[in-house]
């Protein structure tokens, strides 16, 4: 024992932490989504080196998978060794540079998050806008690119904080095209769950995260970019301002040359590969008419119970049902229940809707019948017992 | 099936994509090391939510875990969402402001990644000069100080890429702090593994990765910063420039508020805390000594073969053998053959060791006699078939 640490006064005795024990949960709130016992398995496989040849495989199928999954035949896709919002700044970050002007929504949460990651890359602002709670006009959108002719246009495709699914994508990038502007999609809660079609709709970068509609552990995330949003990141003039996160160094292990640049996440990459298989074996349109049809019971049976939908039916996101919470309802008494008595994780208004929302996923995995029963159920109990019976 | 996608070339059919089945390695190499059997079971548990009550204890459980292990009492001791160059990345992007001179070592590969990405971070970068494969000399260091008079000085404890520890540590922060500095110190190949006091030795930042001596899969690291160094992150005029390694706002995830920033990988939480129970186990003191020890042998056995080693005796780094490759001898050949013929992994040399070096590493769960017979008896095997024969 160290007599200078005694004088310092650490503790040399190891803490006693014991065995891990969660909570068995079932997880329908905003993400983590229920992992797949194949994921959880893959998981659990012991590791190769980040720079072995039978990885290097695996990256291949990794990447051959991701592009079917997002609808695209773009080389540079790849997950990002983080979560969805390393994915999401390894996007704005390379993307945008200095003297570039980024037009964000200020419909949801994440155009907010869109906007502090664009101004630390040295980006201008500026805003295009709608309520909370309803997708991006074009006529606004139009306007909004007439007055100030951004170089990037970045919106959400399905955002998280108020269940809206944004339509007409192929309408907003054709505004941003004719005006030479890029256009990032988050497509955080949409890729795997929802219609997704990055080529066919004009989507020149997507970011996502694993643990929604993919129901894979968060860890690496899907980055995809098209040629022309590639060559903006290979012609820049000054270096993106994260050396992780840099798109022109991630090429280089990748791309071709395969040669290091950081240990990636090996074992979220299996994670992911595992995950990816159930899309591929699924198949992608039948997995997108799963989440509609099972989060479609979900949503009459909330209705059923006397609650009403945050979103208009035309902008409903079946990975994301968005519930007003009822007068008198306290809806953190709710979610404690939920998760005490049933261990049910759903979740709370974000931002703007707090309080004023439940928010309940139906992702991937747990987009199951068993899972709708299970949340219904317990919802109505909870109900109750706050003297609310629809 | 749609007729746009057939007209754009995408591939409808699902790739197919078999099983995951990577080849069973010995991974002796710079990193991953061996996981322990108990970390990959852990990293199969079911996910909670990153905002789970079972999973802030888990959070408070894997902080205390990595303040024995870093050998600090440092309330800021957090697992960073990405893999070793992420927490790397944390520390310099946070400690770093525009206007701000960094000091960084010429001695190895990662002093010129923290060039980078102090770079980026919008600093002047400074150099104390020590050749490959030696480390820095605290006069030098006295002389660089007194030249530049750096606000942030960054060096390696642990040189991944030439095989030395960085003896002195003590030295070298106290010259930083009499010149006012903060002192960031490289430990991803010594925590866990090598002796590593930060807060006895006056380190004011350490950051490490997972995947080495705590024999962790990659994708969550270890970063501790002092209250000196918070203050400094706390009171920036601007906001470092990556949203996803803000440590002000992690501050708020990991800190009282337990507030929603990013989605934390919870697998990688999961697994390098039992990683870190691992550790506790054994005692971090003897887990120094048990590396000492097992890679002593290796070192002793490394030499009978008639190899030399690259770093000096005072300078050797148990963790990390850098080892000559001898005159005749052909590295890749040696490196392909152990893969091949024996499943096993050691790395060539970086930078400007590439090709005068192989790189052998003895950590966590890799540093075992069974994996030392194993690696000498195929090294021996690979240099016979060379014609060498010490």
């Amino acid at each position: 024992m160290s007599n200078r640490h005694a004088e310092l006064g650490i503790d040399e005795r190891p803490p006693e932490v014991g065995e891990l024990t969660p909570p068995d949960r079932t997880l329908m709130g905003p993400g983590p989504s229920d992992v797949h016992p194949r994921v959880l398995r893959a998981m659990s496989t012991p590791l190769v080196g980040h720079l072995d040849p039978s990885f290097v495989e695996i990256m291949d199928e990794v990447q051959e998978l991701l592009r079917y999954t997002f609808r695209t035949d773009n080389k540079w896709t790849i997950p990002v060794s983080g979560t969805g919002s390393a994915s999401m700044e390894a996007a704005i970050g390379n993307l945008v540079e200095p003297g570039d002007t980024m037009l964000v929504p200020t419909n949801g949460y994440f155009g907010g998050r869109m906007k502090s990651m664009a101004e630390r890359a040295g980006g201008e602002v500026v805003e295009v806008s709608a309520p909370w709670g309803e997708p991006l006009d074009p006529v606004d959108l139009e306007r909004a690119f007439a007055e100030h002719q951004p170089d990037v246009f970045g919106f959400v495709h399905a955002e998280t904080s108020t269940g809206v699914l944004q339509p007409n994508v192929p309408e907003l990038t054709d505004i941003a095209h004719d005006h030479d502007a890029l256009v990032i999609a988050d497509c955080v809660t949409s890729l795997g769950g929802v219609e997704l079609r990055v080529d066919e709709w004009g989507v020149d970068v997507a970011y996502s995260g694993p643990q929604k509609c993919l129901s894979c552990p968060p860890g690496a995330s899907p980055l995809t970019l098209n040629d022309r949003a590639m060559d903006k990141v290979l012609d820049r003039e000054e270096r993106p301002r994260s050396w992780y996160l840099d798109l022109s160094l991630l090429e280089g292990y990748w791309g071709d040359d395969r040669s290091y640049h950081h240990t990636a996440p090996i074992t979220n990459v299996y994670a992911l590969r595992e995950a990816l298989r159930l899309v591929a074996e699924e198949g992608i349109e039948e997995r997108w008419a799963r989440h509609r049809r099972v989060a479609g019971d979900l949503k009459a049976g909330l209705q059923d119970l006397g609650l009403e939908m945050n979103a208009p039916d035309e902008y409903w996101l079946p990975s994301l049902n968005a519930v007003r919470v009822p007068d008198g309802v306290d809806d953190g008494a709710v979610i404690d229940r939920l998760l005490d008595e049933y261990d049910l994780e759903i979740a709370s208004g974000l931002g703007a809707l707090e309080g004023d929302i439940w928010r309940i996923g139906c992702m991937g995995y747990s987009a199951r019948p068993k899972n709708v029963e299970y949340v219904l159920a317990a919802l109505e109990d909870a109900l109750a017992r706050q003297g609310f019976d629809g």
